[in-house]
């Protein structure tokens, strides 16, 4: 059965479904009258919905639909395919429940009014697939105004998950993140995030290029004040130029960009054992058989059909999981690097077939969550 | 177990579930790279969202927390309880997947902003436990500027549900609505929308009285929109006074308002065989016993202690369940008087002890979306 003949039959991926059979004993318990103590005890002391309520245990998945999947603005309604998908992942993979809200607006200020306003329904918000740069904004604000864990999961997700291959991949090729040259290519929300965390964790030598070329401080066009700050902390030689320059002496090559933009000519001037991260979906950045072409040593995509699939999938269930449990308010770059070393720790003998767990690999979620344990590590 | 007890133990009265067990095998397919498939066709043919997505069986249940049950203005997070209980019996009573959301915001343009930027996700809207005269204005613009039913229950369920009941108790007492006085107390959501219903099911001659008295056109204080409205629909003769006043020669009293403002004299004021509903939560306008002391002949409350409990849960399942399936866009007058019909003619021999469904009756929501099936009727 294809997507679509799933989803007519299903009408929807996820349900909702009540704890308690109703009975005619227990409807003045779960209603009135019986649910006035239940609120009055709440309106006492609000942290009480931690416990009593839905916040409990329930994420929002909200997008604006203006950056979904590949396919780019499509809108709220188009959106929420993905967002139910998002949601039957969290259930499946690590017992949250996540409910998809899309929102019928692209404007930032009024998103994040409209995600504070909702935001008491919830024990974490996760945001999705709204186009960058807003989503530094609209995160950044929301996780200062919100008391529950606010995450960006094209950002940090896919950082996360990226460092977690990274780390098997080096000690695969026994490169020190400090020594190499990474080549980022896309500066939307999945590159920002993927090299901030790859500074925080350690690596001295990035560039990053978008559709534009090389990102350097002095780049004017094309530029917002996310790639300006990157700049700053990227490139300190200041190179400007297009990919394939770039890609010249990289050690690591890490694509959330467009398809198709890189031959077999351009791996081949990387360094020996090159890594080669192609994770444009559907369609890669450069085909793990045009890479291997090149002489790439590991590679990785964002697809199942091959090798080392770089998911957020390992990523997000066990995120909320440990913030819902611990009730954790800020997921933070603490956080993002110890779930990126417990995924990579869960492949005991890392080669080059095999730098990160598969994307169902069921001690993914918990060994994520046990990063928010224990706090004072 | 009581209310509090259950509530921890369950953390949350309802939750997510998948409609399919994940596996390797049909990730690609719930999720990317599958699920643009079912993006795309949605961003062409929006309509498709009802048939594809969770839109299709899918309500939000809408509260600011300003009127929450009997308890007032507790805020979102002292609501959700309650609107927790309303998605299990959503789901329970109908097949309707209801989720809450509370909202931390209590201006009306706020509010209506929110509902419509959320919408998108949904099948329909169930307003709730939002205080007059905001109820009205919210609700009015929300059904003018989406294409979704939007239904606040606080008005309309109970306008139904009181119908059905005072059709089998007119019918008890062989009376015709066109000739009797009725005496309703409360001029919040309830008392509102119970007057304009009845008036659309023949109603000539209605007294609505507030905290203030009785409402009649030329009255200057304590007025509202909604209530200088209906001020021009009711009370014909321009009567003023209290309710010990209204209540004189009455053949129905119908008490959406506060505990406690009647006595058995006052009953004893009304005409012979005095129908008296009497619904104030949890404490009623006038005891059943007091009520019976004075002479009520049929009595009905909100609680489920006595005999003939009016309870909105006999309407909100079904009207969903009807308008999702239907895919109809707006909820009408004629909807909601063949709803009242539709409950009232359930049960078949109508008598004192005995005007109206038990509140978990299995027919009742089935008969209640009936009547959304014959569009030409």
């Amino acid at each position: 059965m294809n997507s679509i003949e799933l989803s007519k039959q299903l009408g929807g991926k996820i349900e909702i479904r009540s704890k308690q059979k109703l009975t005619k004993q227990n409807l003045p318990i779960l209603y009135t009258p019986g649910v006035a103590a239940v609120s009055l005890a709440v309106a006492k002391n609000k942290k009480l919905a931690f416990e009593y309520t839905i916040r409990k245990n329930t994420v929002a998945v909200i997008s604006d639909g203006s950056a979904v999947l590949g396919l780019g603005n499509i809108g709220p309604e188009a959106a929420l395919p993905v967002m139910e998908g998002k949601a039957l992942l969290f259930k499946e993979l690590a017992g949250v429940d996540a409910f998809p809200i899309v929102l019928d607006t692209q404007d930032t200020e009024e998103i994040i009014k409209i995600v504070k306003a909702i935001a008491s329904t919830f024990g974490g918000i996760n945001l999705e697939d709204i186009s960058a740069p807003r989503c530094f904004e609209i995160e950044e604000r929301l996780k200062k105004e919100l008391d529950i864990p606010v995450f960006h999961d094209d950002q940090h997700g896919t950082a996360i998950v990226v460092l977690a291959g990274l780390i098997n991949a080096l000690k695969v090729v026994k490169k020190n993140i400090a020594k190499i040259k990474i080549v980022i290519s896309g500066a939307g929300a999945a590159g920002i995030a993927v090299t901030k965390l790859l500074i925080k964790y350690g690596a001295k030598n990035i560039i990053l290029v978008d559709s534009q070329g090389i990102i350097h401080k002095e780049r004017k066009v094309g530029m917002n004040m996310a790639k300006t700050e990157i700049a700053h902390l990227t490139n300190h030689k200041v190179v400007n130029g297009s990919i394939h320059d770039a890609i010249a002496e990289a050690d690591v090559f890490i694509g959330v960009s467009a398809p198709n933009i890189l031959t077999a000519k351009d791996i081949k001037k990387m360094n020996e054992h090159a890594i080669v991260f192609t994770m444009s979906n559907p369609i890669p950045e450069i085909s793990p058989e045009e890479a291997k072409k090149g002489g790439a040593y590991i590679i990785a995509t964002g697809s199942s059909k091959y090798p080392n699939q770089i998911n957020n999938v390992l990523v997000f269930p066990g995120i909320f999981r440990g913030a819902l449990d611990t009730r954790t308010k800020k997921i933070t770059d603490e956080h993002k690097l110890k779930a990126a070393r417990a995924i990579a720790s869960l492949v005991k003998k890392p080669n080059c077939g095999k730098i990160i767990p598969e994307a169902l690999d069921p001690r993914v979620a918990k060994a994520v969550a046990g990063v928010f344990k224990n706090k004072t590590k």
